[in-house]
């Protein structure tokens, strides 16, 4: 099965900086992480679009990463994208928008810690994210926290610090 | 969503010694595992059934296995079974027969590693299995590793340490 | 033998904020990280004195330390203090000018990275302190990364990021 | 500073075989160890001399024990050496006994759990004897559990399972 992996940052790749005790994204901890999880059948492609704080976001970006999925959509099973959840909304609704007669499942996902912190939910994310992605019908999600929640209306729970779809 | 999660021992729950150096099933770390996940809507009930490393499994062994998920089918959305990996196909293809008409989905996980090791693949195996639980349709699986088996026909891969169907 | 730790914050001590993203002095992880070693022989003790980002101490933060490490003496076999490396520095040079006589070791510790990252030098260096605090001469030292360093004279290498007596 | 670490094996070495369950001395997990450690000033060479659980070590592997730490004297500002806790106070007394007028601390060490589990005392361990390597005078040593122990008279406790001069 052919996974394509779209990185664009956010909290799950922040990573720290000795000098300066900052938290940003520096560089990409997708293939750190993907070497402690057992995938004996996936065949992952990643890719990083745009790599900052969600929040920095703009509408170019948005638009860059809306470019990659289309152009990767026809040599993936599955498309998953690492994003900052605090407008992971946004692009997930600009993607169900933009993508009519989709084949395939979108899968965002994101974290709440980042993945470098003892504590993260980046790994549980990332791995039900890729299982997902073998069993859901085609559309765009988000999967965090042991929930699949499909586009238009989810919504980040900002008091809960997870997502939901009212 | 109501999960019942069943555990009967097995690689995945072998605890460490220090008296005698031994690596056995001792007690679960069911609940230490589970802390460490972010499962906001499930409502989780444990058990433990048998408790042992499956080859020393009996039929009587089984058939108690068989007779709890029976027990706990009216009152689950889903039901995960922990087990060794050596006789987890024999459990599942008895869980296969015995059970027609299922309403919920059955799913069978353990691990290569056990939980207390740093390399572990029980806490991916577990979460994959709780994700599943919500997406799969009624029936008896494996799930570990990135796969999701349907039984009947599902075996162990013993040189590739994982299951498959062949 | 009785320990005594004072913790005044720093990078060491610095926790994330999944509301905000921030990472600050927000509470100890003091007890969470004693639980991880094997101390059979020490009676710890601890306590906050101040917590705080060291580049925000003032001339007042650091006398309440010397206050403290003054009342702590009498009942201790060993004081380690936990301290932003910033101005770790200067906390040393003061507690060194003004211990004359001292009967027992003072041994200020830190962290290059907080100790809730994977690959954090926090446990490594508390457990040195803790040894060295059984071994060294009375005298004012800061104890990290395999070095025993002694005050007057020690001072923060930015550029390899550790201390060191030029 | 020039350190000679001799590994032996032992729980601490004790590695997991996915293929059988078994937990035995297959490979040495030091240079992982290490690498998880800042020794800025360290200049470490390491070398495996037999490697065995402690138990089944015979008089001739601890004669290759004492041979290998004569031959590394001369180049060596201190020597460690993983050892299996069992029988570790034997070699322990035979390196006392043998080596007169040591110049330099011989430093053995282990650990309760192995270094593979989560929960290990082995990296604390570690961390204790590269650190008590260049605090303690010549002599033969335990150092576990924040202990600094000399030989002779070293011995296990098998009730609190770490190691005491009675």
């Amino acid at each position: 099965m052919k996974i394509t992996i779209l990185t664009t940052g956010g909290t799950i790749e922040k990573t720290y900086n000795e000098h300066d005790g900052s938290l940003r994204n520096y560089h990409t901890i997708l293939p750190k992480m993907l070497s402690t999880l057992r995938l004996p059948d996936l065949d992952v492609t990643y890719k990083k679009v745009v790599f900052k704080d969600s929040l920095e976001m703009t509408e170019e970006d948005r638009r860059r990463i809306l470019d990659e999925v289309r152009r990767m959509l026809p040599e993936s099973d599955a498309i998953v994208i690492l994003h900052g959840t605090d407008t992971l909304s946004k692009t997930g609704e600009l993607l169900h928008r933009e993508l009519a007669e989709l084949r395939i499942p979108i899968i965002l996902t994101g974290a709440m810690r980042p993945y470098e912190f003892r504590d993260t939910d980046a790994v549980q994310n990332v791995t039900e994210s890729l299982l997902a992605a073998r069993l859901v019908p085609p559309g765009v999600y988000v999967v965090m926290h042991n929930r699949v929640l499909r586009f238009p209306g989810v919504v980040k729970d900002h008091d809960r610090l997870t997502f939901t779809k009212p």
